[in-house]
């Protein structure tokens, strides 16, 4: 269960608004690395988690410290939109010649031409659970595997992307209220990078995973080809990497670089295709109904049904 | 520029068919970690690259290697998918009971129903660019940021949840061909991620990242809330874990664990909205256009006009 | 900013697991009117809420009560899933004709094929934010227009639906920890319909909204066409209800039954298309760049040109 | 069956071409409120609808109404985007310092730069099915649940939205074509707004639901729970509002405020993870495959076999 | 204008419910390819037409029609789900090793289970528009390009995918009431293909347009590479199509096989990136903040801003 | 499996970088008719192809071309977005007006807000899979259906579309590197619309398909309905086409037209809806828990089960 305070975790106004910035910053609530994600890829993941009690609650701490950092982006694009231009100006009409083409449009216009339509329209003002491009957030956006090692991967991953991000948007701007703003929001972030990477070594110090994961991969795994680099593109550039030579970082093998790969595989010959889906065979067909006379598939219904208690006999 | 040579990487040809299965191992292709998704990641990371040639080149080298995994798991769809049941049966209409209620159904049926439908309907017994419920693949499962560090840990993420996945698939079969195809992918997922790790090795000791993705983080973000741990749930089991004490992963700071962490920022007061947005306001309004008299914004519109060349005046 | 606590407002787990249950009640969690879609649109709401405190603090409240609504939900499916068949056994094989068509399925596999294939592969066992058919939630499902007559009733429609849902779902099972479970949601969903009314009555008693939203509209619109129904489909059994004769809702107006609907408007007409977008025109056309002459947007963009600042000439 | 007259329901053009109005308008068209919302939605509720004739009749009555609508926006479109700058012009490369930075732009490519460029290459000068940011309409937006006071609310709710979208929209344009096609649309919008509350009104007058949809949620709830308000956020400014105390809008209770609401159920506590989908458990696992004994789930499963009709033994 | 007839263009009820049916009959009304497609597809088409009133009066035709085909099928999956199982059974737990395992299901229950779970849960028995995975109908499913040809082409292709998936339907069924409705719908299929290839040739009798579209592409495009297939697939097999050698379909070239294709391109050479974007460069950097002197990007910036009427100095 | 060149199949830098257009491109990337959906159904086509292997050689060769042309997009892209503008200037400020309103912006800003945001922040100047709004790639956009005269079809059409925005694109820039490399492009679809005719003939002389695909429609099909045009609307220019009158184009009938046409079937006359759903039925019901009695369904399930073995007696 969730209480709500009223204060906000941390909070600058800008110093002015500015609606394309906006549209911009939305990218952080509901892009596919914004704070949408994080605060409900970690509150997933704490329900979902099934291990010791010390990452489901850490989990949940920080799922729901991110509710809270919607809330504050949510609150500086209520500021940033205030007083955006919304109703076109008559002067338009009196430059003659940008209003024959465009429909009555000046500098301003143009600007305001560049916010999201759907601040103004939809909203009214308001943050949107969007991208900057006005995409919706979307639940393909987060995982929760029940496997920690793997999601806690995932949570570097998304708060790699997403300090990148915040610092593009810091460096988009000079408006010392956001700076200020996104200046705690960076901050948060080099904690969470350095929390996860730390929660990957608590994770395997405990002895709950090792650095492949899952472990029981080597078992199931034709492990004569899990150890080599194959260079599928012209060059040998690729060569010179750490992947390429070398203990494989999991100590278990040594990196070989396969230079002229070859196919191990046959090649594919999947089976005629049922007569009734009408897929174009080898060997052109007439048309099934015609026939009169059951095909393949039918003969082999045919005999199932025979030997099926209740069948057709 | 791309060449295609006719023999697969790999594989091994399923014992029998097994619609429901394909419906499953879909996931592997089209799902947000499938094949597909690495596959696109690593060939748009390769095409944005503008660093060192090796990275450029090994992400090439990989992106290429993947359009074969979803070419190897077609060819499997493909034959799991030979004679899937696709026409009901008469004898259903023999069991009046079940015929009055369920209109012809027997259990093969049942089996039959819980096919994806679209293998039979849409494809006619082929691959299809969509997960295990039928869910079409998309752009927003990739990401290519020109940040290599962050991209790689995408990669390590992508791959932790594949293999992960392929593990779980391997599980639930115990056809000998699925399970020998599957040992083939699950080595060089078991590579890849040995090889992601390598990668970010390779970049930290060449100088081109540190711990914290970007760098210059430290430069904008307030530190003093850089290394600190907000117990926002109940209990602190949270404070058990690596992330809450000790040095921090970057060597830069000390973790620190708030117990009872604070609201910094003050209530959030967005401004009054825009008459025009017709938004609610503190005190009720009339409507604008009875007023006969200008609203605030029309007052700020009026003075910017008058000072801007070409305004109003 | 937010906090969490450990105990669950409500829970009873369910009697036994259900995987095919645990597919269905997804739609509570993911679905179009789910517990994500209140949380979020009531959370949103409030953040871009700039009306009167009560207003605001009471949107917060019932957004952070929905938040644990989805961690309830989430709770229950991992029970459900609890055992779920994960395995195909070797059984099947031994019924030789089944095996021959459907690859080693008996009836457990069966049931097991109507699992949602992603609570095995992709969530380990765990909730997803997806609906019933793994569609995932996303932003457009909610709204926060800033406008709150317009919120409130997106409110009423969303918990009435929502409740119209949960007592579907509570008539799919005889699990009396389920349906125990359910009922205490279906109280709280009985209770936010009568809030939501309650909330429009206040609304609209304190001044801020009348019966159509926005008032402004009898002031833009062609008021002569907003009392009447318009009889577009043969028959005339909808004159028979209340919207269709007496006093309008809003007490302005009389409703009026065109029973013969005709158009007002002229035959469309649209312009010719621009020759540099090769649409069809009225007659063949040459294709533009052969001609050597400019076509008619060309020489309307020269003229701007030569009177524009900085133009061509 | 259907049937298209030539003559749209009403339309006047616009003074003069503004495709960035165009791209705005276009939420009227494929937005979450736009025209085939509403057409679809009433549509699907018609042809879904098993009550009374009276009821099913008005849905597709006004269903049919709203086709005409989408067209009528689609012609205003046209009209719009004619004469829309398409080509680049050179001068851009006469100003060497923009030429240099932007490639070419002068302001009117600025003005042509916030078009919906899919409004020249996609639809060559045409409307989309797509809202104001180009994301297309799709089937969630819309419901037809088969209740239809449930169904009538959601139509109020989507008529509010898009009552109040117009209206927006007829402010942000000063075009005297285009508002009065507005004011039309706006006209039929508040007799929509009227017709749901007066349909609402006549299915409870005729004694088919009541206050609370659907009316058995009295029977399965916890009705101890039915009329309470949660104070999950700091503050008590909600206990000032209509939902806080009084008798119920049911008038079946009395509102009760919860100042201090506490949980009522008991920690989470999910089951252990099946090995078999390598979830991480609270004690860390050998991996599966390594032990060569059986695990939990597999000894359940040995011995359902053993029970079961056809099962291993 | 639309008009709406109460009887359906051709309906034949089935002779029994058949739930796991309605699902799969959902792909011709909400698919790719489904009915909603061609309606919507056609009435834009008809919208955005400005060419001759014969194309424009014809697409409005079958643009009309198909809307009856929406409704023909949704009242089909009306009668398809009467009597859906909807309750699970006690029964179930009389099987108690069933029961323990998955919780109270019946042969009947599986049956159920393979049901899209939203006819019951959000439809209440009705049709939705999405297809046979509950994937909803988007707007990207259709195109309007207003250029004739193009979009006739996509009208035959939609005709012929919507056809081939109606008759893999009616294999998929024995129900004698479903397929004689089919048989109407497959005949109006067969009329449309008919009917786009008639509209091809007409089109292109009267001179709109020629075999490639649009026709000023031999004026932009380098025809040397206009007529060649590149061989970029192992194998020569490719060679013996009417693709490969003889005249161009268009008569303007010869077919030219190049059995080993090579790139005619440079390497890529992107520019390095912009430091402020922090993705991965060449070389090394130290993060800008730190350096204290303006980056190549600023330094630009500067001469431009120096040189722009109203810049810094 | 698949190989890599470094070497572009074709490639013209552009003159100088315009983010603007950059946004524009995206369409041909990954849009409906881009590269990716190409490329795409391609390789689907070829991996799912079942039939002669001329075809699937060729399908495969394409396909791999097509690879090589997102490679080439991609790698434009990153050369338009060199140098795009980032940083917002100091100096909006010194525009007090300007400043007041907008948050500090210039013409240049101006310019840089009608980027796609993603752009910068997202994909730090580098490609996305992704359209001109930002809307992503997604696997709906193929087919590949295992007939390939319906294949062929869809390929034909994705060309024919593909070539019409890669011309338009061509207009609406004078840059002579794009339009150099556009002119390379513009060949390839040429070839490729030319090939695809190509490919329907080979087809249908070498014997696997007729004039409607597929072929058995005239055995499945009420051929009485197969030749007739219904004129849904109003006016009768409809009839001056080909499709209206003459021999069809399959040979097998004659086009007739159907002025007046009257649907044939009945009205629609749904089920009373099963009680437990909650549906609203021809007559108001008492809530089902209320009764007390069985309702319809529950009696017929009684009977059910009495006759079902294993059933609740």
């Amino acid at each position: 269960m969730f209480y709500h305070q009223k204060r906000l975790q941390y909070f600058t106004p800008p110093e002015k608004p500015d609606p394309v910035y906006a549209k911009k910053i939305q990218e952080l609530i509901g892009g596919s690395f914004g704070e949408m994600t994080v605060m409900m890829q970690y509150l997933f993941q704490g329900w979902n988690c099934r291990g010791p009690a010390k990452y489901r609650d850490m989990l949940l701490d920080i799922g729901t410290e991110e509710i809270g950092h919607v809330e504050m982006l949510a609150t500086m694009i209520a500021h940033l939109l205030d007083k955006a231009p919304i109703k076109m100006q008559e002067d338009g009409a009196k430059d003659p010649v940008v209003g024959a083409v465009m429909g009555g449009t000046n500098p301003r216009d143009a600007i305001a031409a560049a916010m999201n339509p759907q601040h103004g329209i939809v909203s009214g003002g308001g943050a949107m659970p969007a991208d900057s491009v006005g995409f919706p957030w979307n639940g393909r956006f987060i995982v929760a595997s029940g496997n920690l090692l793997a999601d806690f991967r995932s949570n570097l991953h998304a708060e790699s992307q997403g300090l990148m991000q915040a610092i593009r948007l810091y460096e988009m701007t000079d408006d010392r209220g956001v700076r200020d703003h996104l200046s705690f929001m960076i901050a948060r972030d080099t904690m969470h990078q350095n929390q996860w990477l730390a929660a990957i070594e608590d994770l395997q110090s405990e002895g709950y995973e090792e650095t492949v994961v899952p472990k029981i991969a080597y078992e199931y795994g034709k492990n004569e080809y899990a150890y080599q680099f194959w260079n599928h593109s012209e060059g040998e550039e690729s060569a010179q990497g750490r992947w390429a030579k070398g203990p494989s970082m999991d100590g278990k093998g040594e990196f070989q670089y396969v230079a002229n790969p070859q196919p191990i595989g046959p090649e594919p010959n999947p089976p005629q295709p049922d007569p009734r889906l009408h897929g174009t065979a080898k060997t052109p067909q007439a048309s099934q109904a015609a026939t009169g006379e059951p095909n393949i598939v039918e003969r082999v219904v045919d005999v199932v049904d025979k030997i099926t208690p209740g069948g057709q006999e």
